[in-house]
Parts: structure tokens; C-alpha cells; sequence
């Protein structure tokens, strides 16, 4: 259940505070040019300290890969890579082993397994995330081959749309954590992408952005706001273009329809909750119920936004590149 | 690519106008009974006719059951069914053969099979869904045997929350239509469902609800609202309860925290886009890109709503009867 | 679990004495002519009464194809087909309701699932294979588009390689049964097909194989025989031939290296025990050990090889029809 | 398509002379005591230069757990584990990297992805065993909890059933290499495991053999002999123990029936084809067809039906867990 996609798969693996993070990338067309330094870029944007708010646990979050890539070049094998964690302290977490945080997933993950890591959150910390960047980074630059690209940036911080920085400094000085909500598009996918009834393009978008932690919305196209409107205020209608080509007018599809691109930008908002961990004093229970208070150490982010969207747009390259080899086995 | 689930899988087939619907639902345990009268009448809340606005399709649905039960029980084997296309009046679609009908999927449908059958939308007609209600009345059985229950109402029609006769009423006057939101609440799992990384409980339930038609956006707890709330404001502090379990006073996470169920309610909002056809003249362009004016007819749904509220209960059951199953798994 | 394949995937259900066989094909490319006249005869070639000792049940086995195929033609979308079952006995099979057939899967079935169909062995028939058979006499057709053929002969029956009707009549008159083996050839087949790992060409088409009832063995190429040979004398030297392409002076590996075709006839080897019911009284037990005789009823086969065929050759064409398409997602 | 297993599964990576081979063992249960000393045993049983015959490349093998195994125990988190490569003499291949040896995955390779890691056989390599041979240690110590023991032993090396270091030895004064046959039994495994229908018990363990390089056939139980025979002498008759339990007199079955298991031995026989490398000069074509002259190098075995031994019980091992794991999700 840590494998995500159909013909192009990640496979995972990793908790916070043991040896590494990794990955399995398998189902990569043979034969595409990578470039290592840029991987390595896409994956230092995942890091700490890059922005006002975020955790100072210091990673290196050196991708290391093992297989697949040879000579700079995808040979059709799986792509293995590790990121070693080195800078994991364990001890800030022990007071942790006994009790469940609120909003974390101490209580499920015992209800679930009857044993759990307590350190660094085990596999359930954010950290989990960076195999998910190396992963998406290299199905970039295949979807940059094809003329795809994915970009996501922070749309809104709490309740604010800008001066993120001024509403970040506020929530740390409070002892606070603030969400927000980050907007996706990609740009250049062919028609045709995605499948008609329970996979639909945007199914499988919904997916994978509901993967990543924190995430509790997620619309396409007008998204909640369409469910609002009158079917005449939406129409998407089509018209013939100067290239000769078919699009639409107005895209409040998104560039979706019947779960199926369209050629259309494809443009999708994911709402993330506040960072649960706070810098206060906090009331929980232990195993037994019995009441105690948490105080917050470790190392935590106050705003995840920035770090985020090279989550987001890792995971909408796997799901766009999957997509794409699919749809060549659609027709003879 | 028709196939839903993991342990409990649903494939489905079926073109509006073909002689049937269809689907198998593999994976049911064995020796659990059956009431098929319940079942019908599980299916019938998505016929049409129902209600204000609903279209005309005059469709007896009635299941046929092809194999996996015997005496009133599940076998363990495939439960294999049918639903009969009684009334499908093809004459009505053959001017759509050579169009493009705006917010359709006629468009998307030839970009990706290069093929498509007209009548009545084919595959891509809503009355695929059937088969999905079939199949989810089948899990919710199971789940009522398990202690667990699932509920949908209609939460918003148009931007109206409450007349939501007089609001339709109005959109067919005009020729117009209405999508809305919808509200599901699943009661009784116990804590420790879901998978912790790519399939989240929520991630998987998003990507069921997003398979619906016509659906634009998913959010689990506060979702949206949550974006915009300080990490204080949203935090579920646990508590133990008279009777001696762990809860939270607060249930801002929906019943899912970490992507495990937590044994809360689990809650969330679906919103479905207005309906894409409308009793108008509506421009749109033919293959070529030619403009021509098309004249709706057939019979087709103002508002979708309450129609709806069956589908979205029985994606729900078999997410969550899927994922009960897998539990099993996890722990020797 | 009733489910086959991974890009072209056939789900299947039904039940020897329910009203239906039936299945799914999903993943069908579209825009491919399917003759149905030509479905039906390969269908055909699997019914009982076409050969000296095989059973007198008289199915008429007519395919109903209910979804998938519009005007001739495969439409992108799932291929939905029923075949009733129209001479179910089931009175023949009460006596079997308490008690375990040796060499069947009753005494299995309900160590499995704890509740058991009787009539007719249930799901547990071969039955079962005619939904194999129409779909896998559809991939044919598409196979045939290709230019890759499947052609399976039975090459012994028991321990005779000809007189095949003698030895059959000999085993008639004692009420006893037979096996035999079975030799699949694929012709046309391109080189690379196949997976290097895992999921090798061969290991798919054992797999496939050893899925059909009474198969107890598989083999490609030279097989066991290969085992006892030195390297030097299994060795298929490559050559350059007269129109400019490699292939290999001789086929000890079978049409495939590495798990993957080299463009030369795919040859394998499948042997099927003997039929399990006899027409003798047999010992047996009852659900609580208890010693009875067994006197057999109902019809049966007495050798299944020649019905077998089509088995064959419908598992072998949706291995390689499955890996077609998936090889198209392998180089951009 | 480097992923084996539905609930536990295992993907795979690395190439022979790549930095490590590596993989991720997920869906292994929660809370299970591991012992890391006896993994490392049984994976030293795959090592070379432990027999006559085997290929003096010294590997140390030493696996390196990344994840998933805390404080000596299963977390229900993926097991990703790495074996680095540390003798790897690429050098000694170099002359491959143009031509096709025979009976080897080079020609193929080319034809799947259009380039092709030259160096060790990339990817085509026996050396990707060994993460099988992780991967089933760590599930044999899970079955051995529950009382199933795996255990294959040679049975034949070339045509001979003993003295196999004599014949070992005459093959490598001649250059030559040999095959044979392993046996392999599972004892232990309760009745009900396996699917009745594409899934087979048998099915699955037959993928799971023709999976590792060099096999060429599979059967169980009486297996191609058991084709020869008349259903009367086959006849696995049903008897109630002393204990009480129901079982059968004799094993023509192999343990499995309906491809379900019976309870008794699971017993299943594999044949390897002699190993491909030859210590001669040996004709081939390079890829223009033109023709050249192999001269073997590098380091290689002369058989490996030793060294096959823990592959085998890795791969039985992981299929018999696998569906110990499923059955949990067939009954309530």
C-alpha cells in the first residue's frame, strides 16, 4: 500500500528518524535524457529553512541513485534512490512515546498497526515526502521531453492572498501554524489523458493530492464555487482556433471533461489545514486516557505552503505521465 | 481500467443504450446475507422521476442477479449482475454524432479512442452509475452487518441551502441548470481504516467521489474552511470518555487523521458542477470546427442532486468495506 | 482475485447450475473489427459432444455480448458477455451436497470460504473457462490484426502420442478417465515482448496455464528436458538471415530470453491430469470424517484435451495481447 | 512491472554493477520479531564460491535494512532494504557490449527498450536475486511463526539424480555448464489458501519459479507423470485421522486442489536449463548481423542449482504469506 500509480509506479519508504528515505521509480520509458544537478534543485525547494516559518532540522536531502540511470540516460529498469537522514534526533521525541499529539496520527497508527515509531513521527512525519519529490522530479523532465510542464504556487496563506510573509511572522510569534491553499496547473498535456469512469484524470489528481499530508480539499476547474452556479454560467463552448485546432472559450472545466483532458490548462486548488504541531502547551490523554500536557519541542514548520508545492507538483507529474503511457495503449 | 477497489473490487460495463449495465463485485466474504428487496430499493432512489427536475428516462432498473449468491448468502465468489436498458430511444442523439456538445465528454472521448458510440453519451452517460449502485447496495449490507453506516443529504442546490423545489422549479422555467453539494457521513468504523501514505482513507474516498459525474470537488472535516483557520482554532484535543474509549471533543478532522480512520464520524462534501445540458439552443463547433447551433433534446435532469445521494453512499460503502478488509491483513 | 491481466484484463463470474457464466474484458484498444460469427465458432470449439468421451451436458453456449462492441467494432470500453447456462441439472449433484470428491475442490472450497455451492461444483466447474474462452477468442481477433497467431494441438493423451480416440474408448469402457498434454505455439509473435523480471513472458503464460483446471505442469522450450542437457547442447547460436534480421539457428529457449520474446515461435507444454470423476463407485468421506461410497452421477468428460484447446489458446492470446499493449509504454 | 505480490509485495532495482541491489518489502504484518543475524545466513546461502562450480565474484552480500524494522520487530511499514555491489569488474565485459551472447537477454533487451546496460547484464543478471532471497528470509521468519516451513533441495543436476560434485566437475574440465531440477516442498500450510480461479494457488508459485532465470518448467504434485496416468491411479482418497482432522492417503496432488490448499505438502518440482555462459569459444552475430566469435571471460558459474536452493524457498515463501494474509479478508 506505499506503491502509487498503474504503469509508472513509486514505491516508498522511510521513516523520520531511521537510516533513509527512498524509493523504487519503476515504468520509465527507456532512453530519456536526465539532469542530475536539476533533480537535485527540484528536490533542495522540499527543504527546510528556505523560507520564513519553516522547520530548522537541517537534511542535506542528497538523492542517491541506485540503479536505472546510466551514462544520463533512463535504460527502462527501476529507478532505485535513497536520501539519508542525517540529522535525526531522537531524543526531542521521547516524552512523545506515551501519548497522542491532537491532529497527529499517533492514535490511528496504533489503532491500525498496535505498535508504532515514535520518533520523528516514524513514517508518518512530512519527511516521508522527499521520496516523493525524487520521484517527481525525474517524471518531469520526461513530461518537459513531451512538452508538459506542472506548476504550483501558494494562492493563499490562512485567510490572506498576499503578504504571506507579514501573516506567517504573526502565527510564529503567537506560537501559532497557519494552512492555505495552493494552486496547480498543467500546462501542454495533450487531449485524450485520463480514463472515463472510476479513473477519471481528475479522480486520480484528487488522489494523489489527498496523499500528501495535510491535505483536506481539493477541487478542479471552478471547483466548489461551480457547484454554485446556473449550467449557462459555465459552458465551456468550443471554437474553432487560428491553428485550426478545436479548444474552448473559457476553461471553468479545468481541462477535464468527462474525466478526460481536453488540451485546456489543467488547474487544480488543494486546501491544506494548519501545521497540527503548535509551540504551546497542549492537552492530550495517554494510552490509558488519563490527561497530561504536551509541551511541543522538536523542530516544526509554522507554514508548510512553500515547501509544499514541489510536493504538488512531483505528485501531478506522476499522475501525468502515467496517464500518458497509458493512453498509448488505448489505440493499436 | 473500469475497475475499482483493492481486496473488494468492482468492475463495471455498459453504454446508456446498450441492451444493459453491468458489473461484478469480487471480493465479498463469504456467508453474509443478502436482502434483495432491500437492494432494489437501494437502486430505485437513483431512478429518475423521483423528483422535481429529474429527467424523464423512464428506466425499471431492475437487478438481476448473475451468480455469487445462493440462498440469500454471499459464496465468496464474484457476485456477477445486470441491469436492463428497457427505454433508450437512440433517435433522439443521432444529431450529436457529428458535434461536440459544450461541458461533455464527446470531445475528450474521440481525442482518446478515436471511436465513439453517440447514443445517448455511450459509456460516458451517467447511467453508468447504476452499476455502482448496485455493487455499493450490496457493501452497505455488509456494513450494517459490521455496525457501520453510511449517509448522504443534499447539503446546497445552486447557492441555495434550503427550497430547493422552488430553486429547481426555477432553472427548468429558464431552460437552465443546477448542481449543488452534497454532505456524506460515514458512522461506526472503527479507528485504524485507511492506509498512512498514498491511500489515505480520504485520498481513496476523494478518488471515489471524484469518479462520479458531474463532481468538481472533495473535501473531508473542515476542509476548505480549515485553510484559512490557525492551528489552534482546528486542533481535536482527545479526551477518555465515560466509557472508558479515547475520542476528541472535536471532529475538525473528519474522523481521519494521518489518512487512518480514528473512530469518529467521517465527514465530508462533495460538489457536483450544474448539469451540462441545457434545454436551450447552445453554440458549440462539429468535427471539422465548423459553429452550428445545437437544439437539446432527449430527456435529461435539471439538477442532479438527489439522484446522486445513492451513488455517492455507494462509492463510500465500498471504500470503506474495502479498506475494513485490508485491515485484516495488517496485524497477524 | 477473478481477475486476469494488467492492461488487457478479463474479470470473470458464474456458477456451473446459476443463471449465467459471464465476464468483463476491459482494456480492449479500439477501432479493431471483431467478426462475431467468428467468436462464436471458437466459442464452440469448447462445448461438449464435439468429441468420444466428453460429457453429454448440451450447453448451447451462445455469446451475448452486452457492452464494448458497436457496429462491428471494439469501442475502447469494457466488453461486457454473458453466456446462460441452459442444461443445469442440479438434482444429478444433491447427493454431493455433504460429502468431498477426491481429487475435486470440494473439501478446499469450504476450508476456504466456509459455505460451499454444490450444484454442479459451483464456481468450481471448468465451467468457468467458456468466459475465458469468448474473451480470449476476441483478443485472437486482435492478435490476428497483428499478424500473431496462437494454435494449440493435443499431443498425448495418457501415455499415447496417437490413437487418441482408441485409448479414450478403452478408458470409457472402464469407467476410468485421462490426462494428458497439450503443445501451444505462438507464431509472429515481435521480439520484446515480455517483462525482465518477474513478470517474464513465461512466467505470465505458466501462470495463465496453470489457471486452467486439471493443469499440473508447465513448459517452454526444451523444458524439463532442457534440464538434463549440457549448455553446449541447448545453445540457439544467432544468425543473420537471408532478408536481413537476427533470429537463432535453432528454438531450445522457446521464442523467449531473459523473459522476453526473440521473435522466434513461442512453444510450450502444459499437461492435465486425469479427469477427476470416475465413473466407479469411490470411497470417500462426509464433513465429519465419516466413510461413504461415492457413486457418480451427472456428465462428464472422460478426457478433456480437444475442449481444452481453445482454453489454451484464449489464455495464451490474452498473455500476449496484454503484453503488446503494455510494450507500448516502455519507449516514448 | 518489478513488483511481485498483492498484499505483500515486493519491488525490486539494480543493476549487477550498479552502486547496490535493493527493494521493498511491503504489506509484511505488524509486530513480528525478526532476527537479523539468521536473515543474513540464509541470504550467505546465495552466495557464490560456496560449492563446486559456482562463479568466483566475491560479494559479501551484506544486507542493509533502510526501514520498517524497529527495535527488532516489524512496523507495518515498507521494509526497504539495499545489498551493495563491491566487486563488480565491468571491464571484463566491455567486448560484450556490441554483440549478442546466446541463450542471454541481450538481444532481447535491445528489442524491449532500445538500449541495454552491457556491463554484468545489467539488470539481466542473476545478481537481481538476491533481493528476492532479502525479502523471503524476512517472510520465511513470519511463516515459520505460523508453522509453515519451506525447504527445496537439488534433486537432479543434468540427468543425474546423486554424485552431482562428479559430474559438476566433468562439466567444468570441458567448459561446459549443466542444469537440473530442484524440488520444493512447503509443509505446514493450513487448507484454504489460494484462489480457485485465474489465481491458483499453483498459478501463483508457478509465476513465482518461472520468474528466476534459468527455469524453464514447473509442476506439482504428480505433475507431467501424472498426465500419463488413468484417473484410478491418481486418486488422492479422503481419510479422517486419528487426530480427527480429514485428509488424504496419498499426494498425487500435490497438496492443492481447485488450486486451493488441501493441508497435506505443498510439493512442486523446477527445472533450470544449464547455465548460458560457456568457458569455449562461441559464435554469435554482433548487431548488424555481422558474424564474430565469443570469447567467454568473466566470472561465471558452471551450475547454480546450489546457489538456486534459497531463491526458490524466498519466492515460495513470499507467495505462501501472500495468500496467508488474503485469506484473513475471505470471511468476516
Amino acid at each position: 500500500m506505499n506503491t502509487f500509480g498503474k504503469i509508472l509506479t513509486l514505491t516508498t519508504f522511510g521513516e523520520s528518524h531511521g537510516p533513509a528515505m527512498g524509493g523504487v521509480l519503476d515504468g520509465m520509458p527507456a532512453g530519456v535524457d536526465i539532469d542530475m544537478e536539476r533533480l537535485q534543485r527540484f528536490v533542495d525547494r522540499r527543504r527546510t529553512g528556505q523560507s520564513v516559518g519553516s522547520s530548522t532540522r537541517d537534511e542535506s536531502d542528497k538523492v542517491e541513485i541506485l540503479s536505472g540511470i546510466w551514462q544520463g540516460k533512463t535504460m527502462g529498469t527501476p529507478v532505485g534512490f535513497v536520501v539519508r537522514n542525517d540529522d535525526a534526533r531522537s531524543a526531542d521525541y521521547e516524552q512523545l512515546a506515551g501519548c497522542y499529539r491532537p491532529n497527529h496520527a499517533d492514535f490511528t497508527w496504533e489503532a491500525k498497526y498496535g505498535i508504532r515509531d515514535p520518533r520523528g513521527g516514524g513514517r508518518a512525519s512530512a519527511r516521508e515526502t522527499v521520496a516523493r519529490v525524487v520521484a517527481g522530479g525525474l517524471a518531469i523532465q520526461v513530461l518537459d521531453f513531451l512538452g508538459i510542464t506542472v506548476t504550483a504556487d501558494v494562492e493563499q496563506v490562512g485567510d490572506s492572498t498576499d503578504h504571506f510573509d507579514e501573516i506567517i511572522a504573526s502565527a510564529v510569534s503567537e506560537g501559532d501554524t497557519l494552512g492555505g491553499i495552493i494552486r496547480c496547473i498543467v500546462h501542454g498535456a495533450p487531449a485524450g489523458l485520463g480514463e472515463p469512469v472510476f479513473n477519471k484524470l481528475h479522480a486520480q489528481l484528487a488522489a494523489a493530492m489527498m496523499g500528501i499530508p495535510s491535505v483536506h480539499g481539493f477541487e478542479y476547474g471552478d471547483g466548489f464555487v461551480m457547484a454554485t452556479k446556473r449550467g449557462s454560467e459555465v459552458m465551456d463552448v468550443f471554437e474553432r482556433r487560428e491553428d485550426g485546432t478545436i479548444g474552448t472559450k473559457t476553461n471553468h472545466s479545468g481541462g477535464i471533461q468527462g474525466g478526460i483532458s481536453n488540451g485546456e490548462d489543467i488547474v487544480m486548488r488543494i486546501a491544506l489545514k494548519p501545521v497540527p504541531t503548535l509551540m504551546r502547551d497542549v492537552p492530550t490523554v495517554d494510552r490509558d486516557g488519563n490527561p497530561l500536557t504536551l509541551h511541543a519541542r522538536g523542530r516544526h514548520d509554522v507554514c508548510v505552503l512553500s515547501r509544499a508545492l514541489p510536493i504538488v507538483e512531483a505528485m501531478a507529474a506522476l499522475v501525468l505521465l502515467d496517464n500518458y503511457l497509458i493512453q498509448k495503449t488505448h489505440v493499436l
